[in-house]
């Protein structure tokens, strides 16, 4: 796999991340993510209150000085010696482990402050700490989620694609927060076609792919064994290969789940396309249960975050691991230093194919 | 887990394994097998025309000397120095790559022979190399597959389970051979109910479990997150859930069927009772692909099979891997040195629970 081994040249800014929920872990891990900053690969700054961190790390009983910046360019010169922390508009008091809508617009501040700096190109890429939608919609938040809401800052059309990436595997699955049957029943070749293509033009530009891999997943057990044992491989997810093909992409399928994810099967590809949610979290999180990076195809701009959510029920108990968020700001400085060393600017139409 | 690593007593008598479909590379990988008889925790025959394999080993080029036997007590004497085959009722002149239904009837006598020989306790269990069922349908059998077949010869009305087992995780299909969709419909409390009753009871009296710990995986998503992803965790899973605890089972779940097969999360059961084929295939074919072991659970007698097929394609080759028949083999000598260690008698009611 390239986006930890790939040769890396330091990419130009710091990381920006995002508060995330202030009742939830977020902050836990990332001061935690700033104590284990020599495993780190680029610094990064948080975009939330210094008040309130500095707060948290006397509340866990952390020794991590914290330097409230002004601008991200200051995140260089202190992060060796200081957690930067760049400040949003409203200070926040809050319990942990109880999320409140007087917060919320403070959790979008965050957001819309890191889409700005990661567009302008003042910072290299955007980590971002899971957010409580609940809380967000009571406080009028109109996005089904964080994705959706990055995708309208970054005035982009077509859905971004969720891509979950680890040492060992990239897994992208088509259908996602739905029931098993109604993935079954919604599935359709145009869906795979157009996200197989918004992620392939990723793994083009920040993962350093030539000409990516793809293993297209068949739905069902065996592939389907020639209709036997179900009719999408042959209707809809064998047609949607061919078009793929037709487009120049160098894919290959559908193949029998079961065997897709075994080790000699996986150095055949650069990413699995899988038609379900589990199909392609259950082998991620089975190889790498903390390794595993959400990866958002399709933005003008870098994302990745911690495969976990905000964790309310632990917030409380300082146990929380930051190995997620350190396994994606890692990954997120390999792929802008994959970006940057093709020099592409960063705010050029992504959805099509890259050839690279 | 505790079927490799339990204390071993030397089964009583060898483990019987079956022909399978002579055209495919049944022959070749027991040859294999006994190759590396070093590794194998207890003597085995193959039920098979000693002249076949004879020319087998010429073929192939290997120095395997065969000894034809008349009784399976033998095996015992000649399987440090030869490969004891004891005849079936037939000779075999096939070519390999070609599946021919002039020896359908033979593939059957060998897997008779291996029946009455485990029944009577003359063998200490069965493993079975694979059959090529469609040449078998040709020459009149009736029975949907192997293990329905087995089912028939041992006078078992309850269809047998099929447990998927490895050094690291073994898993129960309730849902096998049908499509995705009609996997998610004929989904039912009734056949979770009975199946995981039946594994339990396997994991009683041929792994050595006290009381085996069960983990029940959801169905959808995030076991559907409280029925906004899918009912079926309500509806189904958790009243079937419900009825295993009443019946005296240490079961727990809907899980997540994502995290289930974490590292952290696999150490709290000794096996999980997944939905569908691809829920349980994915995480132990990614956890060690030529290691899983089929067990079928419901018997009367322990009966494993390696987890591939005949492989028609590559007989001819001689390239194919003993690795899985060695696993089927140790496993099958491991759960009948725990049924033997138990002194419990070969024939005896075994799909109720055992109470250990």
């Amino acid at each position: 796999m390239s986006a930890q081994s790939a040769k890396q040249t330091m990419p130009q800014n710091a990381i920006a991340v995002t508060m995330g929920e202030p009742a939830g872990i977020g902050g836990e891990v990332t001061l935690k993510a700033w104590q284990n900053r020599e495993r780190l690969s680029s610094p990064f700054f948080l975009i939330d209150d210094p008040k309130r961190i500095e707060r948290l790390t006397q509340n866990f009983g952390m020794s991590v000085p914290i330097k409230s910046i002004n601008t991200p360019e200051e995140a260089f010169q202190c992060f060796s010696t200081h957690l930067p922390v760049l400040p949003i508009n409203k200070k926040i008091d809050i319990n942990l482990g109880k999320p409140h809508i007087a917060y919320a617009a403070a959790v979008i501040n965050s957001i819309e402050i890191g889409v700005r700096l990661v567009t302008s190109g003042k910072a290299s890429a955007l980590t971002t700490n899971p957010i409580q939608k609940e809380i967000l919609y009571q406080a009028g938040f109109e996005y089904p989620g964080h994705t959706e809401f990055l995708a309208h800052l970054a005035s982009i059309e077509t859905p971004p694609v969720m891509m979950l990436a680890s040492r060992v595997l990239r897994v992208v699955p088509v259908t996602i927060h739905e029931s098993l049957l109604s993935a079954v029943q919604s599935l359709n070749a145009a869906d795979i076609v157009e996200k197989t293509m918004i992620a392939n033009s990723a793994l083009c530009r920040d993962f350093a792919l030539a000409k990516p891999r793809l293993a297209i997943a068949g739905l069902n057990p065996h592939a389907g064994e020639g209709g036997t044992l179900g009719n999408e491989e042959i209707d809809i997810i064998a047609p949607a290969i061919k078009q793929l093909k037709v487009k120049g992409l160098d894919v290959f399928g559908p193949v029998p789940p079961d065997t897709l994810f075994s080790e000699k099967i996986r150095e055949t590809y650069d990413a699995a396309i899988c038609m379900y949610h589990d199909q392609a979290l259950i082998p991620i999180k089975t190889l790498d249960f903390e390794g595993a990076v959400n990866v958002t195809c399709g933005l003008p701009f870098i994302r990745t975050s911690p495969d976990h959510g905000t964790a309310i029920d632990i917030a409380r108990k300082g146990t929380a691991s930051p190995e997620s968020l350190v396994a994606a700001l890692n990954m997120a400085a390999a792929m802008a230093a994959n970006r940057h060393q093709q020099h592409a600017p960063h705010t050029q139409g992504q959805n099509g194919l890259v050839s690279a």
